[in-house]
C-alpha cells in the first residue's frame, strides 16, 4: 500500500474524520475515514480534505450493512479513493465493483470460514478482528490471540490483526501470530485529532479492565463502554429481554449522541478493551512513534528470549 | 524453577493427573496435578506417583474454592510438594502457609488489580488468565492480549500468560507482551497422557472457531463447549433464568460426567478457545517439540518485520 509502517488506523463511526486519517497518513500509517457515520455529501467532503490535508496514501472504512452503501461507493468511486476496507456483510456483494476501479480491497473478518469468502471474492488483504475489539464484533467471540493464527492457516493474503492492539509490544506479537501489520482503532480513537467528544476520550481513557463488555448479542454483539445505557442494556439482558425490546431500548442515533456529542448519559459508547491501556491524551504522531518505540523495544528483548529457551 | 522450557501445564479438573503432569515434566515444562477434582488422598497417591514417573520438579494446583483445601494443603505439606499453583479466591489466604513451609508459590489472576495483591502477598510468580481460557473464567472478560501488558504494567515478578497459548508463536507473542512464560491448558488436555475421556478429547480437536462459549456468567463465568447442556445454558440465559434456576440446571458433578467420564450429553464440557486450532491428538512429547519448532520458526522470521518497518 505504500505506507513506512504496518499500522492501519481503523474506520470508526464519529472518531475517524479527515483530520484523524490524514495526521495518520502523515505519520507514516495509512489513515481511514470511517464511512459508517457518513452521509455520500459528507464522506465526499472528507475525501477532499483528506486529500488536501495528505500527500499519502489513505482509505475509506464502509460497513456494508449501512443503507447508504450504493451512495457511498458511488462518491468513491468518483473522488478516485484507492483504498477501500469494508467490513460487515459479505466481501462478494463490492469487491468485483471496486476491483474493477483498480480499487484496493481489503475485507474485516471475525472468523477464518469468512477469511475464505474473501479470498474467493478476490480481495487484496484481510483484517481479522477479535472480540476484544470495540463497537460490533463477530458472533464467534474468539480472541485475537486466538483468530490470527487460525485466519493465518487458511489463506496466504496479506493479514491485518485488529482487536486489542494498542501498541508497539502487541504488533510484534501479532506479527508473531503471522499477521503482517496490524489495524488499531481504540488508540487512535483517542488521541487529539480524533472526532470523538471531548467527554468520551475522557471516559475511556480512565478505563479500568472489565469496564467494557459485548453486550446486545440478540441484535448485533456491540462492546459498549459502562456507564447509564450499558447498565439499563445489562439489566435489560439479564432479565431475558426479546430482541424487539432491545431494540426499542437501542433506538436510533445512540452512537452519534454518546460518541460524537459527548452525552455519556443517555449515549451509546464504544471502544475496544485496549482502552484500560491508554492513559494520556496524545497526538497521532506521538502514538505512532511510541508505537514504533515499543515495537523496537520488544524486538531487542529476543536475545532474552533465546537464553531463556 | 528449574525446568528447561518456559511452560506450564496448567492444572484442570479431570485432565491433569500424575499422567499428564509426569509426561510434561518429563519433557522439559513444569507439570502440575489439577487437585480441583481430586479428595485429599486421590491426591496423596497421584502426587506419590508422579515422583516415581519425572525426577523433574512438577507442582500441584489448588482451587482456593475447592470445599476440600484445607485437606489438600496438608498432603501438599506431608509429601512435601516443591511449587503449588493457587486460583481463584484471595492469594492472601495460604500463601504465608506455603512460603513457611519452603513452597514456590504461583497465583492465578484475570486482572492487574488481583496481580497487584498476589505481590502484596509475597507469591513468587504470577499466571495471568485471559477471556480465552477453558472452564473457569474471570469476570473482567479481559483477553489475554490486552490483559498481559496490563499486568507487566503493575509488577515485576516472573509473569506467566494464559489463556489461548497453543503454539510456539503463541509463546513468543506472550513474550513480546511482557510475559517470561506461558501456562498451557486446552492443548495438553488433549494429549494422550491427559485423563480425559477420549469422546471429550475427540469433540474438542473437532471444534470449530465460536464453538465455545462463555456462559453461567450469573454463576461464575465458564467457558463450555458446544453440545445439550450448553444449549440448555444459553436457553435458560436467554429467557433471564435466575442464579437459582441456573444452580438446578448446573447441579453437581456435571464437569467429571462429561470430561472424565465422557457422557457428551449430561456431561458439562469445558476447553478454551484455542481448541480450534488442535487438530490431532499427539504424545505430550511431540506437542513439547512443536511448541518449540513454532517458536523458533517464529523467531527465525524477525528479519522479515525488522525489514517491513
Amino acid at each position: 500500500m505504500g505506507i513506512r509502517y504496518p499500522v492501519v488506523q481503523g474506520g470508526m463511526v464519529w472518531c475517524s474524520g479527515w483530520r484523524l486519517a490524514s495526521a495518520v497518513s502523515n505519520a507514516g500509517g495509512l489513515g481511514l475515514l470511517g464511512a459508517g457515520s457518513m452521509e455520500p455529501e459528507l464522506l465526499r467532503e472528507h475525501v477532499r480534505k483528506c486529500k488536501m490535508a495528505t500527500a499519502n496514501p489513505f482509505g475509506v472504512n464502509v460497513s456494508l450493512m449501512s443503507r447508504q452503501v450504493e451512495g457511498l461507493m458511488k462518491v468513491i468511486e468518483e473522488e478516485e479513493v484507492k483504498i477501500v476496507f469494508t467490513s460487515a456483510g459479505t466481501p462478494r456483494a463490492w469487491t468485483g465493483f471496486l476491483k474493477e476501479r483498480g480499487v484496493v480491497v481489503v475485507h474485516v473478518v471475525s472468523s477464518s470460514r469468512f477469511a475464505v469468502k474473501c479470498e474467493e471474492a478476490g480481495v487484496d488483504a484481510i483484517v481479522a478482528e477479535g472480540f476484544e475489539a470495540g463497537g460490533h464484533n463477530g458472533r464467534e467471540e474468539t480472541t485475537t490471540l486466538c483468530l490470527i493464527p487460525a485466519v493465518r492457516c487458511v489463506t496466504s493474503l496479506p493479514l491485518l490483526a485488529a482487536g486489542g492492539i494498542g501498541t508497539g509490544e502487541a504488533l510484534l506479537a501479532a506479527q508473531a501470530l503471522g499477521a503482517d501489520g496490524v489495524q488499531i482503532g481504540t488508540r487512535f480513537a483517542l488521541t487529539r485529532e480524533s472526532s470523538a467528544h471531548e467527554y468520551f476520550k475522557q471516559l475511556c481513557i480512565g478505563l479500568e479492565e472489565g469496564e467494557t463488555k459485548l453486550l446486545l448479542k440478540k441484535l448485533s454483539p456491540t462492546r459498549l463502554v459502562k456507564g447509564a445505557f450499558m447498565t439499563a442494556v445489562e439489566e435489560a439482558e439479564a432479565r431475558g429481554a426479546s430482541v424487539e425490546e432491545l431494540r426499542q431500548l437501542l433506538g436510533y442515533g445512540r452512537a452519534r449522541k454518546g460518541i460524537f456529542e459527548g452525552d455519556l448519559v443517555e449515549g451509546e459508547l464504544e471502544i475496544g478493551q485496549v482502552a484500560s491501556l491508554v492513559r494520556r491524551m496524545q497526538d497521532v504522531e506521538e502514538v505512532m512513534q511510541e508505537l514504533m518505540t515499543g515495537y523496537e523495544r520488544a524486538l531487542m528483548n529476543r536475545e532474552r528470549w533465546d537464553a531463556s529457551v
